[in-house]
């Protein structure tokens, strides 16, 4: 170890570096046999960790084995088999090993010139999502973000830019009550008033009621607004629900306002025949979120804004410094800086690159394939019994259930307190990560099948133990 | 391989692995001998890269060598010791690897619930920073971000959350001319007008000016708007100029206004006895930047922000959708998606937690000073030489000079081209990453040197090559 340096040998170097992967393979080859799920208070990991930042080195073997043994085998796996809350993150070990790839040689994917390679990589994989979804390849465009929070709030502050230029004072912003949080946030964070922000009910089956967003926009132009943007959600994150795509592209298209699409988790179900038609009508959006760090497998972070026309994305953030301006490329070498928020970017698209090269486009599309199923095959295992109630049905993989036995005399709060307490048990079990969310007001299980290696008898394991808890 | 599930086997994960450390291995080991110059323009690139998506899967193998060859040695080195521009990546194998952990396991750092350690590790490391940096540990926070940028972009949120609630329609902000562009992008995000913004010209020596300061912050008052934040920057990009801090921080408390410093790179110097002379003042913001890839040796992406005071981040970007209720800890369980715009984040403490325990403080203490060094060693080479020009002297490890031997005859327009040339020169032999960039309308060239790799010889050599092509 050469410390003025911050170097190892190259021998040094090896031998820890193999000890991280035989660690990051130990992980993948045991995570179905251990739990999914993580413990611990701040007390508790303030007496482990909490501590001075250290003056003296240590031995580089020993830090890596006490953070392997009481960081890394510590913590929830969302990519268990079991891990069945929020939007699980599945991944896979091609991308991982992408990562160690990007961040081992520090590749820096702001500018152009400081990797080509890295900055092309980025537009043949954004050429590839926006095929698939439909998007102009030419003229569309896009960039790669820490996650959906930052896709979201990316495209808002272009639909803002483009349709609204510097005053948005009287703007307002349509997005259904089953939209996904981090809009709003974004939409707050971005500089809008609580007032401008329509949260437009949905209808029985958590869809945005197009009826409600036509009447809500009559409305807010009488009173002087101005309507410039709606967000719909290819895949909600509670129930996996589709919105009217195509009658709210629409509805856009008429009242000229700006069609941001969010299918941070559910997007990746275009690959599926029967997701392709659920998502009917995303080709028509503005801009799309997709997060392949959800259910295109790749590992965190990895979010992506699609827009239809890449200009909107420079004309809104291009900022030059004196010092990058000897770097300015020619207009089709693009420098993404000018295209996002982030200065400083990672190599984000190698991982993507990789594992889509390796796999093939057709092992994603059968694994998406296979969840859609999972789901369905679970909803009808479900509903053969008299014990459980749907309610709300596999859609992209995610379905929503309570307990409710046929001929019980339970009132709606004994329900819930009982379908909590079902989650409460699981979780302390430590056999299966199943939280509730509120839909409708009941507290309900929901669970979100995205990884492949979920099998089927995972799925009924679970819900025998739900019973036997029950 | 296993297509269904995007699994390979331990042996194939196995082999897989230590070829990508192998690579990164001999990446560190022979960096010093390579150039730290890419090119190729977008042609080229796409036609090497551009396909469709690749319906099929490949070997594995011919992927990654594919990728080691074309694309990861294609890259510009951040980490090379004569990349002199923007600010170099020096980086470390330690982080690199913990990186590789963190993706390898897949850590959602997100909420408490789903890795206690990693959260746990965030607040630890933070504790050290506001140590560091002079800030109450109990009373204050922080989180680390994807880069400078947004950990800017967070403050400046937060900052008007807490002056202005939410109508800041009158209110305006103050920075230097040489404040980061990342902070201009910041504001205009978020949604401030430009009229709103302050750009307060620098004195002679680059420094915020606090008597034309002063006169904006009152003729601002008078004309009926609401100062609410001045940025200041310690560091500047340009030529390393520290703010004069507590004169700005003495103008912010008399005035009310939110302190925030910019010490994206220069933040680390505080380490070092005369940095820390230098950054005087800093204690007194209410909240810093510092990015750790920077000067603190990270690998991208790390960037931190930190504040004086913790609730005022949660006060800000709080947010709960039903599926993550369940998952509401105790107060002083941390969930940092609560403190941030971020909702799924990557688990960046590991790899500064890992590298500090590994090297030891000290190590990077003694690495930055050998830095601030090495700048003023590199001043006194140019003073005496009759060659060259000092235009702005080494400060935190940056120096900007500029070809103008004694008694030429050459106009400025005629320096201008011949500094220029000069960099296009050392470009085109790719010997050096060195640019220029423009001070007081003079082009001028720029050394970062806070490489630690970087030797006394490798800036000689540099310079020699630039009096060779003047
Ligand atoms: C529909 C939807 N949009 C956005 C997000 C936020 O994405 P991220 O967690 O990557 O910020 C999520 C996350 O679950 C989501 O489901
Ligand atoms: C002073 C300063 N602030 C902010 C930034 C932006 O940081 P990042 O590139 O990590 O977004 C930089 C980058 O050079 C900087 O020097």
């Amino acid at each position: 170890m050469n410390k003025d340096t911050l170097e190892l040998s190259k021998e040094e170097m090896k031998a820890y570096g193999y000890s991280v992967v035989d660690a990051v393979v130990a992980h993948y080859d045991t995570l179905n046999d251990r739990s999914p799920i993580a413990t611990g208070n701040r007390k508790e990991m303030d007496h482990l960790f909490l501590e001075e930042a250290p003056e003296k080195s240590s031995d580089p073997k020993e830090v890596l084995d006490f953070v392997i043994d009481k960081v890394m085998n510590k913590g929830a796996i969302a990519a268990h088999p079991k891990f069945f809350s929020f939007v699980p993150g599945p991944s896979n070990y091609i991308s991982a090993m992408a990562d160690t790839l990007a961040t081992g040689y520090n590749v820096f994917s702001g500018g152009w010139s400081q990797s080509p390679p890295a900055a092309e990589l980025e537009i043949v994989t954004i050429s590839w999502l926006l095929k698939i979804f439909g998007l102009p390849v030419k003229k569309g465009g896009g960039i790669f973000t820490s996650g959906g929070s930052m896709a979201n709030l990316t495209a808002i502050v272009t639909a803002r830019g483009v349709m609204c230029g510097d005053d948005f004072s009287k703007a307002v912003i349509y997005l259904s009550d089953q939209a996904h949080s981090s809009n709003i946030k974004a939409i707050r964070t971005i500089g809008f008033r609580k007032e401008q922000i329509r949260l437009i009910p949905t209808d029985s089956e958590f869809k945005f009621s197009t009826i409600k967003l036509k009447n809500a926009i009559a409305k807010d132009r009488l009173e002087g607004y101005h309507p410039f943007c709606v967000i719909a959600t290819a895949g909600t994150t509670n129930t996996g629900t589709v919105d009217p795509l195509t009658e709210i592209s629409k509805i856009c298209k008429e009242e000229k306002l700006w069609f941001h699409i969010d299918g941070a988790y559910g997007g990746a179900a275009i690959l599926d025949k029967k997701g392709k038609e659920l998502l009917k009508g995303i080709s028509k959006a503005d801009s799309i979120t997709v997060d392949p760090h959800k259910w295109f497998f790749q590992p965190y972070e990895m979010g992506c804004l699609l827009i239809r026309n890449h200009k909107h994305l420079k004309s809104t953030f291009v900022e030059k410094p004196e010092y990058l301006r000897d770097i300015e490329g020619n207009e089709s070498e693009i420098n993404f800086y000018d295209h996002g928020v982030q200065l400083t970017r990672r190599f984000r698209a190698l991982k993507f690159y990789m594992s889509l090269k390796t796999f093939g486009l057709e092992a994603f599309r059968n694994a998406i394939t296979y969840n859609i199923t999972l789901a369905e095959k679970t909803e009808k295992l479900l509903r053969k019994s008299s014990q459980w109630e749907i309610v709300s049905p596999a859609t992209l993989a995610i379905i929503n259930f309570r307990y409710n036995p046929i001929g019980n005399q339970l009132s709606e709060k004994e329900l819930d307190a009982l379908n909590q307490k079902i989650s409460e048990s699981v979780m302390a079990s430590k056999e299966a990560f199943l939280v509730t969310t509120v839909l409708n007001g009941q507290v309900v299980l929901r669970m979100c099948l995205i990884n492949p290696r979920t099998s089927f008898q995972d799925v009924k394991d679970t819900i025998a133990l739900c019973e036997g808890f029950a």
